[in-house]
């Protein structure tokens, strides 16, 4: 079964991009516990000041999935949304690559 | 000193996608030697049949300029050429997050 990435592009009301990257860095310190998320990185855009990009990768669909519906999850999510203008997911097949493990599976 | 990251959004010509990722992969298996990079996963995009998107980490900008000029790469990158329609890199501040190493270097 395939990996499962996701970049997602969250754009913050004005202002409020800090307060959004305490949130999101929050959930992946909550991942550290998750197995099958193998990647959730929190970055800044360098050219957009209310932008924020979240990097994560998924050892499959199904356990990203499954961690949507999970109710810390949904908890933190709740608070983040006042916070937010918007979401745009890019969602990839991650092949591979440095920094991850792949297997055959992967392929 | 800041973490370095980048999307990098190639668009191959039509039908060179396959042929496209197997370079990006050698690229990602030769920085492998490279400490300073510290993600170099490449991804097919879902819903763009000619798209690949590259995630990369360094450990700082320099390392990842100094990537550029190194003659390996250059020769990597003439080869890849031929097959790339387009390239769109979007530049991060990785600033924490699952599945990397953050230091008080990264804040």
């Amino acid at each position: 079964m395939s990996k499962f990435g996701m970049y997602a592009k969250f754009t913050s009301k004005p202002g409020d991009r800090e307060a959004l990257a305490a949130i999101l860095l929050e959930a992946a310190a909550a991942a550290e516990t998750v197995n099958e998320c193998e990647l959730y990185i929190v970055n800044l855009s360098e050219s957009e000041p209310d932008v924020l990009w979240v990097t994560e990768v998924w050892s499959n669909a199904e356990a990203h999935a499954a961690s949507l519906k999970d109710e810390a999850t949904r908890a933190t999510i709740q608070r983040a949304m006042p916070l937010i203008a918007g979401v745009e997911p890019i969602p990839l097949v991650p092949v591979g690559g440095k920094g991850l493990v792949f297997g055959a599976k992967d392929a």
